[in-house]
């Protein structure tokens, strides 16, 4: 059987900006982001602006989350991101108003082809629409899109698409029942 | 379909202390349990009681672990509290003698209604009577009971009850033997 | 029914290192390893071998990366460590070349043997052959041993032996297809 070589990793196509923006706002991230001496969103948001993050008013940003790259994130109204969230968005993540991303979960923009001897890396958006909810220590996946009010259970892995208005839980994580707002 | 809306998010009922003994507490857990330079559970027990914290004797606090309000918490004795775990206790934690919670376990006391345009806050007590041991990276939702000497295996979800001498496992966790003790 | 008593538990059979070398290494693990101000590989692997592990050419470490004993790993030529990786090796880790271990997997050579009152602590290996890879957030248990190029899925949980060129997901994680490298 063939053999993976990972001495043969060539990732120089992937070009997700500047070094020295890179560098930069790697230590921006950690001292007032991860760093939970810093509890309030205010001044996270505004760094996370100053490298061209899209945020909208009223986003509430908790003590503890890991954001790569700020120029490829847009969060909407309203949307809360929990503690200790990590958002590792290789490639652009799209959140829309009113969402909630619970303590722990992970947004997985990054993969790897395991086909490949060369173990190529792949990368995908991920999209949550309005009012989705993502429980505590869930995971997605590359290419992963949340349609309106979707909710994943928490400790789950969600890949694909999550249905409007539909909960679901597992890994993978399936449809388990529909979400009624009165 | 109707659609959540943060911006009325209302947890005013809440009351979980004052802000000066939250604020306090949340700089003291930084610094002393969460950071692990200090490895030793003497001045962990120390602070914690200070907050209104029931520790029994022979209780153990590894490193890392992060503690929402000790005021909410009771701990008997020779219980250990491993590494990274999160007791994020909006609610009252009760944990009876010699349990063990492994590294990473979560102890998760909040929720939200996702039926409610107002996303509204609901909390609920946990309580692991004597003998409980929780696995690495498992969670509890709250209103769990895990009876006398219940197990819950590694990275799994516990709702509800768990029956004594009993071992669970998966997401959500389901009994699948019994646990004798020689 | 009998129950648990931890002030009986009794690990002094267990020596995994003079407490000099294991208080010396606690700390640099927290100030060089887990503390993400150092981003680069070289002095983390400097310090690694100083302590005993074996770190072959090529070897990637990623931020926030955790080894409890570096005495007790051993890590082949261009195998990655991703970021916030936790290697609890109590017991010998052997990792082949080539491997990639992925964000927050944890690897657990520790154990606690519920059928006794003490509670006794018991250990095992782990093995990772060439090629292999841990997914996000995945977890291995004690006396693990992941053949050549085995795969494990994201968030699963793996015991006993994954068979050479095959995939699993789950907890417990279970194969779900064969690997094929072009």
């Amino acid at each position: 059987m063939k053999q993976t070589d990972l001495s043969k990793y060539n990732n120089s196509w992937y070009k997700p900006g500047s070094a020295i923006k890179r560098t930069l706002w790697y230590f921006i991230n950690l001292l007032f982001l991860i760093n939970p001496l810093n509890p309030s969103s205010g001044l996270k948001k505004a760094l996370l602006k100053l490298f061209g993050a899209k945020i909208a008013s009223g986003v509430v940003i908790k003590p503890g989350v890991n954001i790569k790259y700020p120029w490829k994130l847009s969060i909407g109204e309203h949307t809360w991101i929990g503690e200790n969230v990590w958002i590792d968005n290789l490639d652009q993540v799209t959140i829309g108003k009113n969402c909630c991303l619970s303590q722990g979960a992970l947004l997985l923009c990054g993969n790897h082809n395991f086909k490949k001897k060369t173990f190529d890396l792949m990368i995908g958006p991920i999209v949550l629409e309005d009012g989705v909810w993502i429980g505590a220590q869930s995971m997605l996946t590359p290419n992963t899109i949340c349609k309106s009010h979707a909710v994943l259970s928490v400790q789950s892995v969600a890949s694909g698409e999550l249905e409007t208005y539909s909960i679901y839980r597992g890994n993978p994580a399936v449809k388990v029942k529909l979400r009624k707002i009165e």
